[in-house]
């Protein structure tokens, strides 16, 4: 049997996105942007698929929602645009973000840092969540903007948008939420949480990989990082993916529609508890962060005494595909960094495991998958001197 | 009949591409960096349509091919690139490029003189080609970069991109080139002309929309244009869009093979000088720029009398797609940039129809658009006031 068991790194694309994008290879080909019908056929289904993601998110008719190439595109548009447009100018030089964000901010981040700009990187508690107080702490008048992730890729856990939503509107500071990891599993509400900027990828839920989108509130528009073409209004320039973005659009609908939010809730979130129940029950095993508030396909837990990577190995020997951390990272076998800033001792860091569900799995997956992992564990706990020579010291309540 | 000479635009997905991207939606849906079989299945496919990328334009083993987004990510991340790298840290502060390239170029460049960058845009000659002399005469100790497209979008006019590549060579001047127009038209060597980047596009040679390629050559690194995660050794962030990877590779292959370039040579220039042939029979009508040394698939002719925006809605009632001009400028009505640059007079400026072919136009297309052209041409000149009182002054020899 073969579980995917990897939904933060990539989903499926679901049949019925599929089935939507097929036309759009080789019998509606026409560029989007020509004045003729093989350009024109394509828009009728763009323009549902624009209104899928307005909905998906509750954007406004005013605001923009970017097509892009994916959430990393998003987010450097984002962080990129401000820099362009309010530090370089010398108007301000402050960002606030998290110790936990994707490298999409965070290597951003890093790379502003070269050119001069200041960055906060917030520091996350015990949970392993961003507290908004401590955003309200450090806003400057200097500060241009503010980026939290909506939920955590590693461990699902939810960060407080809406608080630090209202905090950044009621400072004037501009707002950016990358949710690529939120969207289709918790509601998503730009304008109830107070959002100047939303980045999403497709390939998150159950869309083809290509292919996100950056939701910009009415009147936060910010210099492009793709010039070129007249494309969205000279916002983001380059022939549109029309297949990519008809998929997208649906991919949203089914991910976002109220009963993809029951079934991911009550189906989704029981096959997680189920698994990470059953891993629990091995002794000195830990979720990382904590069962509060997370989004409802995803565990990281800890094994004492399991090397992620050889525990990977193990499960992949069998059929089961699951992670150690963001797949954007995963070439090198640093710790985790979400681990490291949840204070880990180093042995710890590198013994977590994530697995992240999606509609798709099924009780019988499941099943294999927890018999599978049990014999994992059972093994390289057999084979692994640490864990045999100190099994006590194993931190609690983490 | 429905017949599409707007394949310089966009092309259709040679439907062998197609079947091969298949797979990689719903079967092979893995992440490439992920550490299971689920992203190791990838693996294979991309690793043959990266040797295809290479076989195509002759890269070097030690070279980079970054996958982006389109062309125009991949110009945008060479001139923001050299901006960064070179320009905002005082070492350079001017870039040389031509009036006549893609907005992807313009517009970016633009957007650097915004920032206190020095743009030189060399004028095209009487045939709406760069002269190589002007380059050399332009490179001063402070030029960073010189970027000059291989084949122009309007006309198929192929620039001397071999005599560029060595005056830059020989002066110590880095030289990108934006082959979105002449990949699967005109033999594209990187090593043999000296390239130092070049662009293109997957979806200008039969491949999927929403993917393209930067060539860079070996100690010619540039800071990337997306942050974020390992892919490609961090040069170019974002999770790779595996099903369209493996549909440009394919792409590549079908159009740049011995068999594909003599297939477009002779039956696909065959078309375009039947075509073109037809249209110069009625009279006042001229081949802008010239018949020599051009991409085999593309005409830019002036018709005088017919405003080209009412050209192409006639031709649309009957089925034919064609283009007054690049598709990502498309929506407005400004005139055509090149037929400025080659001096045209106002009026004429908006006569320009562009039709580009493909190797999927069949004898009996052609044979149909040119009825339709003929009889378009007739009805609209019956009713311009223009040509009706003025016809004898239509600029010859242009």
């Amino acid at each position: 049997m073969e579980v995917y068991l990897d939904n933060n790194a990539t989903t499926v694309v679901d049949p019925k996105v599929y089935e939507e994008m097929k036309p759009f290879f080789c019998e509606i080909y026409g560029n989007p942007n020509s004045l003729h019908k093989f350009g024109a056929g394509t828009h009728p289904k763009m323009v549902e698929a624009l209104n899928f993601l307005y909905e998906g998110i509750n954007a406004a008719d005013e605001d923009d929602i970017l097509i892009t190439a994916n959430a990393t595109e998003s987010n450097n548009t984002v962080l990129k645009g401000i820099w362009i447009d309010k530090i370089l100018n010398g108007e301000k030089k402050h960002i606030i973000t998290t110790e936990v964000e994707h490298p999409a901010i965070t290597a951003t981040c890093k790379f502003l840092e070269s050119q001069g700009v200041a960055v906060t990187y917030l520091p996350v508690n015990e949970e392993g969540v961003l507290e908004a107080s401590s955003v309200a702490e450090f806003i400057k008048d200097e500060t241009a903007l503010v980026t939290v992730m909506w939920a955590n890729n590693e461990t699902g856990k939810i960060f407080p948008i809406k608080e630090i939503g209202e905090i950044c509107r009621e400072k004037g500071v501009l707002f950016h939420t990358d949710a690529t990891q939120a969207i289709g599993k918790v509601p998503v509400d730009v304008q109830d949480f107070k959002v100047d900027y939303l980045s999403f990828s497709a390939h998150k839920f159950h869309g083809p990989k290509g292919i996100g989108g950056l939701y910009v509130r009415k009147g936060c528009e910010l210099t492009p990082l793709l010039h070129g073409g007249e494309q969205m209004g000279g916002k983001r320039a380059g022939t549109v993916d029309v297949a990519s973005m008809v998929g997208m659009g649906w991919a949203m609908k089914l991910a976002t529609s109220t009963m993809a939010i029951a079934y991911e809730k009550n189906h989704v979130s029981k096959l997680r508890d189920k698994l990470e129940n059953a891993i629990l029950e091995l002794p000195e095993t830990i979720v990382i962060g904590g069962k509060e508030n997370r989004t409802p396909n995803t565990t990281l837990i800890s094994i004492r005494g399991v090397e992620g990577e050889s525990m990977l190995w193990d499960l992949n020997q069998h059929g089961v595909g699951a992670s150690t951390g963001s797949a954007c990272a995963s070439e090198d076998l640093e710790a985790n960094p979400v681990m490291n800033a949840f204070g880990s001792d180093s042995e710890l860091a590198h013994t977590g495991v994530r697995f992240s569900l999606s509609r798709f799995n099924t009780v019988e997956q499941i099943d294999y998958a927890i018999e599978v992992i049990t014999n994992a564990v059972t093994r390289l706990r057999g084979i692994s001197s640490s864990y045999a020579y100190a099994p006590s010291c194993h931190k609690s309540g983490l």
